[in-house]
């Protein structure tokens, strides 16, 4: 069996429980920054790592590979992916199998507007997106767009900074405030989450999992429900494949009067993931087949209608012990 | 044994866990008005009711009472906490046991500026509050407090709507928009949760447990450590003593430079008590036995430095099965 090194993993406990749960024979590492990251207590062996921006960090990552003898990587942290993807021969001398995409793909993921640029040029429905204020008042006054729309960091995680803006006073209180802000177009319909998995061997589409996403109110916990579209498989498929992902890839999509919008890109394993895995939707075993040289075939077996339902569980732990 | 009631449960799985852990002979029974409350499906039985303002609702939770023939009942959610204390005699009829404060205690509570004036009027260290802002206008220019400060809703939760601002502009601009708000020093200390239980029958404070909160960036799940500090321990006791509290609160307190302010009471199992409860702090088996009609003696046995992560843990559900 394979051994298998899981990078940033913060307190993402269930990734790592299922990787156990899929890996009887060889070894589960994790890594984190911090003592308080619940989830490296889950693995059989942990390593707490300076922060990623350190100028060691990767040296001490290529080191763990090569003393535990690791077959495969992946990080759970969107500004570590690229990283990895910029020193996949580094790796690769190590025999180290990075499961993730290209170092171009990462970056175009993290940035709002390049990734914009590129479905609009390959003709997918995505929100319209401006990092120049201007451009967006010009299509404000030709009434190809309407607020609300959201103004946003043009790179950075989801939620931080994010307004919902009503007018243009808003907007320029907004971009003298902060630098680095873009606009999107405020888009009014379902939130879905795919978890798709690209074969690393054969660069196929393997694995499709669709949930729509339940808005709750503030501060409680993610619920989500599974169903299946075909017309929304051939779309995943036909812009998975034209990008180029390959590993785990997390989706954001929105139902918006029965056509599907690409919203953002993830090139890792989503938080939502256990919804899909807990339906039986096993991309681990697949990512563990691929390490062991073998191709995966395409399946998509899974119930519809089955709730996921988040609710906290604690891990206790005296440290210095 | 005795039979408990516990309401809008939510996605507090571990509570229901524990009441589960501590009644082997009588039953959990537990209500919510979603079927996509996780917590629920932790119970012997559950109810699906209607939202707590509806007419019916307190009916409708009396009938479960005399039907499941209960002895206690509590909830776990702030607003039902008053309306339960307001019928405590019908509850008394049916021989069912309110766990929780009284009327008056819970509606001040609810009240960030009547939880203020009562913690002022009797001499205890708090976060200077103002529901006018001309008040805080005044103390401004008198150097009585200063920038920043909390703007926050009188009444409500914890996180919504909570600004921190740096001047009388923005103080304007939120006054002008919403109703209700009001103005809070901001107290610069660690952040620390009490966990403690009133006996219903001597109404004395026969349990506490103290953690320092540790602050994690947006979007991280909370952490904590426990400590022990006899100088808090006999605060929180006079104080609870003092404002007549029975059964389970949870205290929010401040530590600035080593004298403790009394920030926020939720005279309910806050949702930190999972920390408690692993570190031995066992205020469910406190709670049976004063449904049993026996008193308890005080007790803090537990280990100082023991750290609590929370994760996220799923419960799946094929709904209408």
């Amino acid at each position: 069996m394979s051994n298998i090194l899981l990078l940033s993993v913060g307190t993402r406990n269930k990734i790592i429980q299922y990787f156990k749960e899929n890996n009887k024979s060889g070894k589960v590492i994790a890594t984190d920054m911090s003592e308080i990251a619940p989830a490296i207590y889950e693995a059989d062996k942990h390593y707490i790592v300076p922060r990623i921006t350190d100028n060691n960090y990767l040296d001490i990552i290529l080191d763990i590979c090569k003393k535990e003898k690791m077959d495969g990587i992946l990080s759970l942290i969107d500004p570590e992916l690229s990283l990895l993807a910029m020193n996949k021969e580094k790796f690769d001398t190590l025999g180290v199998k990075i499961v993730g995409s290209s170092y171009e793909l990462c970056e175009m993921s993290l940035n709002k507007i390049n990734m914009f640029n590129w479905l609009n040029e390959h003709g997918y429905n995505c929100a319209k997106s401006y990092d120049k204020k201007e451009e967006f008042y010009k299509d404000l006054d030709n009434g190809d767009i309407s607020f609300p729309v959201f103004v946003k960091p043009v790179e950075g995680s989801a939620s931080i900074l994010i307004s919902k803006v009503d007018n243009r006073d808003e907007i320029e209180l907004l971009f003298s405030k902060h630098d680095g802000l873009m606009i999107q177009e405020f888009l009014k319909g379902q939130e879905i989450g795919a978890d798709v998995y690209i074969d690393l061997i054969s660069k196929e589409v393997v694995s499709i999992f669709t949930k729509k996403k339940i808005v709750m109110r503030a501060g409680e916990t993610d619920k989500s429900v599974s169903f299946k579209d075909e017309k929304l498989f051939a779309l995943i498929k036909k812009f998975v494949k034209e990008a180029g992902y390959t590993g785990q890839i997390d989706i954001d999509i929105f139902d918006v009067d029965g056509d599907y919008y690409i919203s953002e890109v993830n090139p890792r394993f989503g938080g939502g993931y256990p919804h899909a895995y807990e339906c039986g939707v096993n991309n681990i075993k697949l990512i563990y087949k691929n390490l062991n040289g073998e191709e995966n075939e395409y399946s998509s077996e899974y119930e519809e209608g089955v709730y996921m339902m988040k609710y906290n569980e604690v891990c206790m732990k005296k440290l210095g012990e």
